[in-house]
């Protein structure tokens, strides 16, 4: 079973490592992390580079596809090159899936009209400019494609398609193997949960 | 305030990529990756690659220190190089930490001696061995030293970290950032919580 995670300039690392680390666990999955050309690619805040170990051109095919965000996303919803290649991975893929604003390069391909998806809560608008309507949920399962909210919500929505790829006992293995039992600190990583004041600093962090 | 992920080969990447996209939120911080030598590690998985942008020799301190694990982290428990850098970051560091099994790499570097610690489910023994205390909690905090659980326990230890670096208000914004409003679909976290048939499955494929 082939996953390609594909990688670009500007991706959001745990976009990608999140479900890479969830669905290299499961039998018979081989991964593969595709860029334009190989090579190390630099995250969004130009510190971590990740290594792409194909280009995309190498693949006509995939079983799951899983699409990452980051400050780069935005710009390759108009790489028309790009978006021929999800369009054409998706025509001939089991799952089609997307973390962040992954989703973003999803609705760009065309692949979320009229479908309920969702993104990193700062994206809304933009997803729904593809067509798309919003859910507010942390993991959006509709016909073949499944959409995660921001960031660590890629590792909830590899868990849900692990059970839909390999049954419940390797999808719970999985877990168990990463040791996912979260228990945050602190009860803020969703808008409705953050108070006003860290829902403004972070904003004005974003902002610059 | 600095804050240094070691990275060697056999890392497990999410244990270094987790507390990297919570800790790089954090206003001042700067990240940086050092390994022997700069250059691209290559995960346990053998799938991804990580671009370790420094070497060890190039740092004299740290404000922040935190040891990703891995199958690459046991071999490192006799690496002398590397223990005595750990030893010399810990002696000026304001927190000391570890992912996983990078907590073997701290004890080998005889930091855990008497100090109540965690990491991996698989590897209490080893961490026993080296004098530590496995305490079975999901982030340990004793003096300045943080010890977290397997793999994605990384993100929850880096915010109770992120709070005590830069206060309330930025914690949860960085958990915000990173919409870190856990929801897994399944309860299998911990071996407290699979079933014997789960944990049957995890131990005959990690045996291979």
């Amino acid at each position: 079973m082939r996953v390609l995670i594909p990688l670009f300039p500007g991706v959001t690392t745990l976009d990608a490592v999140g479900p890479y680390e969830v669905l290299r666990q499961l039998p018979g999955v081989e991964v593969h992390f595709p860029a334009l050309t190989p090579g190390v690619v630099t995250d969004g805040a130009n510190n971590l580079g990740l290594r792409a170990d194909s280009a995309f051109a190498e693949f006509d095919s995939a079983d799951v596809l899983v699409v990452p965000g980051g400050p780069g996303a935005r710009p390759l919803q108009s790489d028309d090159v790009l978006l021929a290649w999800i369009a054409r991975m998706h025509a001939g893929s089991r799952w089609t899936t997307s973390v962040c604003t992954g989703s973003l390069i999803l609705g760009a391909a065309g692949l979320l009209r009229g479908l309920d998806a969702t993104t990193h809560w700062s994206a809304v608008a933009d997803l729904e400019a593809h067509g798309a309507r919003y859910t507010e949920e942390r993991v959006v399962v509709r016909d073949r494609v499944i959409t995660a909210a921001g960031v660590s919500a890629g590792i909830d929505m590899a868990l849900t398609l692990a059970e839909r790829l390999a049954g419940p006992v390797p999808a719970r293995a999985a877990q168990l193997s990463v040791e996912y039992d979260p228990q945050p600190p602190f009860d803020s990583g969703a808008p409705s949960k953050a108070t006003p004041e860290v829902m403004a600093y972070v904003t004005e962090r974003r902002r610059r």
